[in-house]
């Protein structure tokens, strides 16, 4: 662990070809007892540079230069991200680290350079949810001791697992019969949908010719690979902060401009924008706040909504968008107000292309413990890895986005979700087996 | 102050018949620096209960036979009760009084017999706001080194200036020419409009022939005193809960019960409820808060708002509230949520009398100070001091709210506000010179 | 009857001085057969215009030179107008009248010079409702045979009886002892609220002195009189049309800008306009229409409503109907639409002037018949004649707007509305004494 | 035409096996210049009847026992069903036939028994359109003398083509080389999607076993034949009154149960029900009307509206319709105001069979005029012969719903369309063809 001090030491300590593969179940414990919400993964990103450096790699990055700045969504507050870093700091991460990724500059990429062939790149994400872990003794991280210590957040959608097999892939990638360059990505804020878009224009994604994603779970059971989703669900979450006037809710109502009626007409109104011919959208305003607590007598001067909408393809979210930022500006309008909408997630929709999927489907294929294998499914959600995938298209290369199934026992983002830990061998045998193919592939 | 220990200390320590009113504006600075919210008035209540014991009265109230418990409105979390009552702990209020006013039995009730006569009372209230006071040198609290010391808390309504006038009056109503009983009510919880319910049926009041109440201010300057207003708003206020269930956004929202859009549908339509031939009405949604921060993918099973209602009588407020009853059961309904309403505080209309009025009116005409005497005026505005007048004249007695005017920089409720302290003598003088006519009148 | 073809009859044919006096009743009944909308009173202003011709007058005008074209509000469509003038023709209303009346130039003013002396006005209107009137026996306009001959159409808010007042009074001035100048106004199209606009700036007001208005009944029973009312409401009404785009609403809603959605997010949220601190306000939507039956496939490409606004004073009327505009305008804005709004009727607030009124109230004491008189009363509802009286203060005159109590056994406006018919010479009188006092008054 | 006085004339008055194919412009242009609305299809039944006994059939079916009167939806007023009536009589339609179709008893089934084999039949429609026909030389109807002679209604679906087709394959089928029944409908309103359930439940589908339904046009041009659609919308159409109490808006607003705001509050709310994850969906108010013209001083006490609801299949329209049943029954009780919900129409989703498709196909594809042969498309809107689908196919039958192109130039229900009648051989030719095949292939 990281507070041991900078000693060698955990899973991968032993070195050797096989040292993480073998320990995969306590490298996953070890980050899941430490989760970490979008852009303050600091410690997560200290542990997978330093088992990075361990494996030994030709390139790795972190800090500013992993993501483009700018891009970045859903940056917490410089108090949050100040917050979260002394903690890691207290934690004993490696302070070298650390100091390149303050303020919000996590995620690392790892790069293996092993002779002629194609760029093969995987994206794993890593950070975790503002979710409770449940102490329920039927609950295995509580009754074997490796349940979240931090209180509040959990990694409960197996990002934990994710970061895990990224190092798997990297170490087996090393090791292994590739011929080409192996890129490992380790994306920040994938669950506010925060941070593709800033990784998908740092750089790093320029040359890649094949783009591997992968989920855990997603009520797949152990034993089954899905080699490429298709129908994400294009996705843009919003905020929107009305500002009017306050006035005496009883001596003069009419002075103010009333930011809570403007937001809550707004809220209202986000549900009726029209269904689109061109197929399904979505709408959602999950979380509202205005005025201020017992202040009945007071017109409220301020008010704020979180909302997100969602689009069968990239055009319909955006057709939901438009309609949306019609609906605030007017209802802002109506009531006197200032309205602004600021983006706080963003996902394309991105299909995987069946050259990239056809690697994972033969690897999986050609695994003993995997006992079914489903070459593309509906994906029927959203996702930001989609922002690389259309990256790399864009560029000529392909992508896929694939799930190696695991038994969870909670659903995903609830308290007591978890993985089956034989799946993270799967995942690891299987991706590198395809990343391996790919290679192989364009040499042939 | 309180946390010398206990010694006699601080104005009134000085002893003698008008050590108060000399030095009404060291009292008066006193309470300023320690404001409190509603049901938390623990140091104000230890320190009047302390002053009146050194004035020397024959009955002295205080802890739960001040009010009926089950009628006490908006009464913070035990938590933040407790809160509160450390905070007081610690600054040495005295720890006999504290012990009988936990757990929000705050107010204090002092009882004169001066022999035969009529039972004449005085209700002053002593809550602050939670209104950050500013630190401007131009505002004298702050220049003058008297400014809050409870950060985000402040005496921004002039309640330090009532209740010290109340000890004024306390102190020469003990010393002056008055026959029969006088009482002096400190009432908790005015700003929430939460007390006097409960002090109304707390029994005090039963045999009470003249009440009288005051405000400072009000826009109105120093030399001006109102006898008494008329025309108050009658208000309830209230909080409403939604609970729904919920869903994942984009997979499945029709399984929701969107908790957010039953809050938002409702607050949009309490505004639109119809007009009333019968007078004025308005109605106000202050607060609003629901699911949960970067949620947006979730169907809120959540959410709340906090609204009040008022009306030119009471009958209208009581169709206000009726109506908005009816909007948020079916908005409810509607999204199949739960709706639970919980009135938060609550005020009737009512006028003041003018026989009691006449009598502030005539020791106001004869006050050298005093330089405008307006007989009656509109209020315009809500007060919960109408529940206490309500009661009175139930059984048979009668009520005047009375306003003496203070030149005020800020404006109620704001962080410059302040009073002119000229104004404490003023509103002593008069108050006290009225009780003392209610008694010979009631005598003659 | 005007069908007689011209000849001398009805009641006035008898001549005399106090021939129409003596058969109020039966004037009255004439109009009360024959009712016309606003500004279709073409039968009803050539029987005014013949009437006041053999009463005898030194000035009649009807035609253009009665109102303001500009201004007249809610004329109807030339067809209509055309097909109420053709049954005016077919009646056999006088054709020299009809000429100059005809496209809506309905109303007439008729001025007796009667010496030194200032210049009084009386101002009765003359329109009908669209109510369908009785057939019930109980009924008296049906039991005795003078029941609307005009299906649909009403004297349901006793203008037939206002008209005949009018003819009464100026019979009554020609023969009696006034010295001044005497006009009786003839005003069209008050039910709608569109006459008075167009005849205050039509030129006969700017030399009135006093101006007199008379309602009869308004719950007030027969021997009451109201000398002169104050808080009337102003009133705005106005029509909304929005016009959108069509769309089919199954394969291509997002293409449409739906006009339908537009008019009843605005109709909803014209009642949320927030209330005013100074004053009662009213709004209210009486009628909206939108899209094409059995259409639902359909997204509306037109949707209209008719609303109308009041207030306790005009600048309370302005402010609603300054913020019903911004609802409008938004809610067209947020579906793609246009809206236009256009002014179908409007008056401000005026109270009566003492003065005016105080001459009422001595010709009402005077009276044996009136057991009650009632110097000032509130009005609660709205009246267009409030425009004669603004115009008339503006140019330094006095006004006064009376109520003459009758027995009215169904409500104003409903189909079993009547008169007692013995309130019309009270009317009469009272009024016609009333001018003569105004007259002699600036003599004094 | 009928009005010649029911003798023998019109194309098929030539009689001889091939005289209506060879005249099926003019029979179509015959049905084109009269066209009726649904269930008032009177004179457009007499002649399909009259045509049905020339051809010769076995058995002919007309009046009450053609459709279950319960079920039909949408059925006109009686006037309105009379005014109809009258029209047909006065134009001379056959007396015997109107006679048994009075009072929306519209449609016909023609039976051809043909030997041993399958029951096939075939659906076509016949009512026409609220829509104002073109009179713009540019639109055939127009130029060549056979537009509309009923001003307003037009055939603007193509509904003149197919009662064309069916009557042009019941002849072939009578010559032709069928062995089977051969049962031919004659569905009344489907527009309003209004006689399909009422034709299902009336018997005359219960041993059927192909069942083939047809449409031109649908924006596929001359020479394309799709064989079977797929992915029809269910739909559900339905009119909601809302009735509650009037009151004088600016007098007692209060007093009311403004049927007007429930209306418009339930309008709006409509478009905010959910999306579902399910499939799509989709929701449309196509109509609006309530409270009377000019009378805006009144709460209105009736309103009424016009909506449909669709989905992907037919549980989503099922949920689309019990949310919206939620939204006006919460709305009503909102405003104190009932609401009653009226079905006027509706259809399940039902697709083709590919066994029956498949006949269609055949039958196409060895067409020399049908260029491009399509087996399966999406269909995107709705139909209510999928009520007839559904019921043969529950009682073990199949079915198809065929589309035969047609140059168009205006769009459909637009005040230009029009179809190319070379067409009309193309589909009477596969359409007979198909039938026989799907005779012989049974017997096969």
């Amino acid at each position: 662990m990281v507070e041991d001090g900078g000693e060698p030491g955990g899973p991968a300590a032993s070195g050797g070809p096989t040292a993480i593969r073998d320990d995969l179940a306590a490298v996953r414990r070890e980050f899941h007892r430490y989760p970490e919400p979008a852009w303050c993964e600091f410690v997560t990103t200290a542990r997978v540079v330093d088992y990075a450096e361990r494996i030994g790699v030709d390139e790795l990055h972190y800090g500013p230069d992993v993501t483009d700045a700018e891009n970045r969504l859903s940056v917490p507050s410089e108090a949050e991200l100040e917050r979260w870093f002394r903690k890691a700091t207290d934690r004993g991460a490696r302070p070298d680290v650390l100091d390149r990724i303050r303020g919000g500059y996590t995620g690392a990429v790892a790069v293996l350079e092993r002779g002629e062939g194609p760029t093969v790149a995987l994206r794993v994400d890593t950070d975790a949810l503002h979710v409770a872990e449940s102490d329920d003794p039927n609950h295995r991280p509580a009754a074997e001791g490796f349940r979240s210590e931090n209180e509040g957040m959990m990694h409960a959608c197996g990002h934990d697992g994710h970061a895990t097999i990224g190092l798997g892939v990297l170490e087996a990638v090393k090791h292994g019969d590739f011929s080409g360059t192996f890129k490992l990505l380790f994306q920040p804020a994938e669950e506010v949908a925060g941070g593709a878009k800033a990784m998908a224009t740092g750089g790093h994604l320029d040359d890649v010719d094949h783009l591997l994603a992968v989920h855990l779970g997603l009520d797949r059971p152990t034993g089954t690979v899905v080699a490429g989703v298709v129908k994400t669900l294009a996705v843009c979450r919003f905020r929107v902060e009305f500002s009017g006037a306050s006035a005496h809710a009883a001596k003069n109502p009419e002075t103010g401009n009333n930011a809570i009626q403007a937001a809550v007409s707004a809220a209202s109104d986000l549900f009726a924008v029209p269904r689109h011919g061109g197929g399904s959208t979505r709408v959602n305003v999950g979380h509202i706040e205005g005025g201020a607590p017992a202040h009945t007598n007071v017109v409220a001067e301020r008010a704020a909504f979180e909302a997100e909408v969602r689009g069968e393809d990239t055009e319909l979210m955006e057709y939901m968008f438009g309609e949306c930022s019609t609906v605030i500006r007017t209802a802002a309008e109506r009531h006197g107000c200032e309205a602004t909408i600021t983006v706080e997630g963003e996902a394309p929709r991105e299909d995987s292309d069946p050259e990239t999927a056809g690697a994972v489907e033969a690897a999986a294929r050609a695994h003993p413990e995997v006992s079914e294998t489903i070459p593309s499914a509906d994906f029927g959600a959203s996702e930001d890895a989609t922002y690389l995938m259309k990256a790399v298209k864009e560029n000529g290369g392909n992508a896929a986005y694939s799930v190696v199934g695991t038994d969870h026992p909670g659903g995903h983002h609830s308290s007591t979700f978890d993985v089956d830990e034989r799946s993270l061998g799967i995942a690891v045998d299987v991706l590198s087996d395809a990343v391996v193919r790919l290679g192989t592939n364009n040499d042939a």
